[in-house]
């Protein structure tokens, strides 16, 4: 199972055949129970007890049901079809070597690279055939918000997000295939959100933002209250300039926070499921005492803006659609991208992921939010920084040192042949200080001219940062602890959103 | 400049700088025009004259308009770009060798291949800028039909084809990456349409048909007049089955009439070509003497359907602006494929143009009108039956025979080594007859014991059709010849489809 040198044609790991039979009957029960009342002539419908049926009216979701549904159905898909596909990718030459494995660079196996793109694929396809459940005129009657037109906006909303994702996996895929360069790929991201932002503006798109409690008064008091509603102020087109980031930033903070097996798939996957515990938050399907043992306020209450509710719960719900499948397919990716990996994932997957959640909180209004969930992707930008913008050297990867005797990975280093500028001598110390890297100095004993300088610097990633405080360690062992400090970085981003926002905004947390 | 063998940098014919330094500015200002009222203080803008501003009502199209400059762009957009991203095609294994070239298959320069990824990469790009134009809020005042709300069907009806469009992308890409078998290849054009057709079903999209004047009332006198409402019969499902088989059908149908340069791209040029004309017919600019001059009648009038004309005349505007640009993009293309080709379209650009047709005829609901227009793919389709279904053996490629010395195309020959058996003898004998093939007998007079039998028979394809009967010719003007029968087709189309048709349907020529 786990050697592959001495069996080149067995790509992926083996996919669970228990899990997979367990797993597919109750994804297809999920899928067409909602069906059922459009497909059984009503006489048989009447002999079965109202709680399995559709008509008992305001609790049941079913295309919820259904979605979760595809969900389970994409960790199966994935699972089964990475190893199928795998190796046509190698063949065309979309293959790589893990480096931090024996043999590494030289004589390691060839692993199938950019398999981002069937993951993404299949995502597509699932969600273009879960368009009917939510949207269909045929379930109009059985949405529990009381009687509704059809969803017309919600259905453009959910097209453009799907457009918007096509076109980061198209263009993710063209860079992994054409290798653009770095300059060139950055607006990459932007012109794949410009279906969602177009049609964002198009429908009159929301451009104002809350402010805190303070700062309206404030602003009141300088004498720019013309721009003010309250404490509501309208950036107009400064929005969409925020808007136009974020999806540059939700893909490449993933994208720089890589190097080990696994740990891009399983940032995605935690901040999916972290967005999906925050769109279950919005459902009206908790007793508020559960939440507030949890130490939630119900999120329902304490909102001031002129929306309906019923407008919050559906933007939410559309969150879920697209959240609940990516979650199945990191998943299903992960069996095949965890240590050792047999899947490389590609600047396919991370395009198509980030794009996924710029989407839905660019249109369920929670980009605020969303850009909590990614406090260690921030973290480790902010870190990167000097080597970014050129302080202190980068080499092309920022990788662990792997040592093959021990088969640990260590922190790696950037050394200085010559003794370093004064800016970039007091960044590191300053680095050094917060215990954020670790340095070696030139020891001046031997030399009493020459002063005592940083021969050694371990690299800016948060990667290292780890290694640095918890010693050398597994591969596998290091991912883990990258999960865990990504999960601490939702439950602060919770505390923050549902805790210290709403003394900020005062009970109106958009 | 016509030899590549010595400068084998040289990939795509030199661009048009003229002609780009002409049409750009059109295009930008015919795209900015109709943005001046949004983007100039009210003040510089009553000094205009206002036949030069929009407030000027019910006779101007704002989108279209922009959509015409669109579509001059994607032409010299789609010129400057494929010669730009050959070497990065051939680089990556994206080639082929022109078999009806000298050299041919051993040592002709190596051509790009599938060079419809950057042409539908130009084109979604376009039409996604585009989403403002027509269904912005900012543009509501300006629609000639009347005071309107927000026309937000129609922006799902446009987002939902830009999927299936952007689906077929990427289907036809990987296709040609991956070389994905014959059987598995059939059903990717349904799976591209799915997105258009989930959403012709979500809003409640129209499934009945209208029939010939005689037919309604025979059904009638058969007791099936409850399936009837007039003249009009709800097909249902049966409906939505042949809307699955009209893009596998528009996409493959192109693709099996190949073979010589320029000819995939000339004939989706003269289809689009084709459609646009349709399309402008329905818009309410010509006077009715103009049309009645031509030979039209006016298609306004006569309609008993109970859709008001301004639906019509908007899911027609909604066709042009797809069709539009895509004659841009067909045109730009051209330039590099044409006779000697230096960039070959690949099953991408079939792929996403058939989609195209398809995805425009479904939501703008003239399916059967789009079928006229592929009058000589049907034609070469049933010629191809033979062959297709094993009567006739098949060789991969049916190309026309090249004589390098006369530098002419020749019809190819199928050859029969043993007497073919009686139903094949029987098929040719009538083709023969039809004066379709030409056959060639083994000649019996060498050995009297042997009956006289079919030595061979010119390949069944509309390409060897037209070389048996008028003689070798250059590709070029194979090329130019194939285009001709295409124009004919759609003359012929036309006349069944306002004449003939009104016949049949009574005036009403849905």
């Amino acid at each position: 199972m786990a050697s592959t040198v001495s069996q080149p044609q067995q790509y992926g790991h083996p996919p669970p055949i228990l899990l997979t039979l367990t797993i597919l009957p109750i994804s297809l029960y999920l899928i067409i129970n909602p069906l059922l009342p459009l497909l059984l002539p009503q006489s048989l419908l009447d002999n079965i007890p109202p709680k399995y049926s559709l008509q008992d009216g305001q609790s049941s979701y079913p295309a919820l049901q259904a979605s979760i549904g595809f969900s389970l159905l994409a960790f199966v898909g994935v699972v089964w079809l990475v190893p199928k596909v795998s190796e046509a990718f190698v063949s065309k030459g979309l293959k790589g070597r893990d480096l931090l494995k024996p043999g590494g660079r030289v004589s390691g196996p060839w692993i199938p690279e950019s398999l981002g793109l069937p993951c993404a694929s299949l995502y597509l396809a699932l969600m273009m055939l879960f368009i009917p459940f939510p949207f269909s005129h045929l379930f109009k009657k059985q949405t529990p918000l009381g009687p509704e037109t059809f969803p017309q906006q919600e259905l453009t909303l959910y097209l453009s997000s799907l457009l918007s994702l096509l076109t980061a996996t198209l263009l993710g895929f063209i860079d992994d295939l054409f290798d653009i360069r770095w300059r060139h790929k950055l607006p990459i991201p932007i012109v794949a959100a410009v279906p969602t932002l177009l049609v964002y503006y198009s429908v009159g798109g929301v451009t104002s933002v809350v402010l805190p409690k303070g700062i309206g008064g404030w602003l009141s008091s300088l004498g720019l209250e013309r721009w003010l509603d309250g404490n509501v102020v309208d950036l107009g087109p400064i929005y969409y300039l925020y808007l136009i980031l974020l999806p540059t930033f939700t893909t490449n903070s993933i994208n720089i926070l890589a190097g080990i097996n696994g740990v891009e798939v399983l940032q995605a996957l935690i901040i999916a499921l972290s967005v999906l515990i925050n769109d279950l938050l919005f459902l009206p399907i908790w007793s508020s005492n559960l939440l507030r043992v949890l130490g939630f306020e119900n999120p329902q209450n304490g909102r001031v803006l002129d929306w309906a509710i019923g407008e919050v719960v559906n933007r939410h719900l559309m969150s879920f659609y697209f959240m609940g499948p990516l979650v199945g397919v990191c998943l299903g990716f992960l069996w095949h991208n965890w240590y050792p990996a047999k899947a490389f994932p590609g600047d396919t997957f991370c395009y198509f992921t980030g794009m996924a959640f710029s989407a839905v909180a660019i249109q369920g209004h929670f980009s605020k939010t969303l850009i909590l969930f990614f406090i260690p992707q921030i973290f480790n930008f902010i870190l990167s920084c000097p080597q970014l913008f050129g302080l202190v050297e980068c080499p092309r990867h920022r990788l662990p040192f792997y040592d093959e005797k021990t088969n640990l990975l260590n922190p790696s280093l950037v050394t200085f042949t010559s003794p370093p500028p004064l800016r970039t001598r007091i960044v590191l110390e300053i680095l050094s200080f917060l215990r954020l890297v670790k340095l070696e100095y030139h020891d001046p004993a031997k030399d009493a001219n020459e002063r005592r300088y940083i021969k050694s610097s371990t690299n800016l990633t948060i990667i290292n940062f780890l290694l640095v405080h918890f010693g050398p360690m597994r591969e596998d062992r290091l991912c883990i602890l990258v999960g865990f400090v990504q999960v601490m970085g939702s439950v602060v981003a919770f505390g923050v959103r549902y805790k210290v926002g709403s003394w900020f905004y005062g009970g109106d947390r958009r």
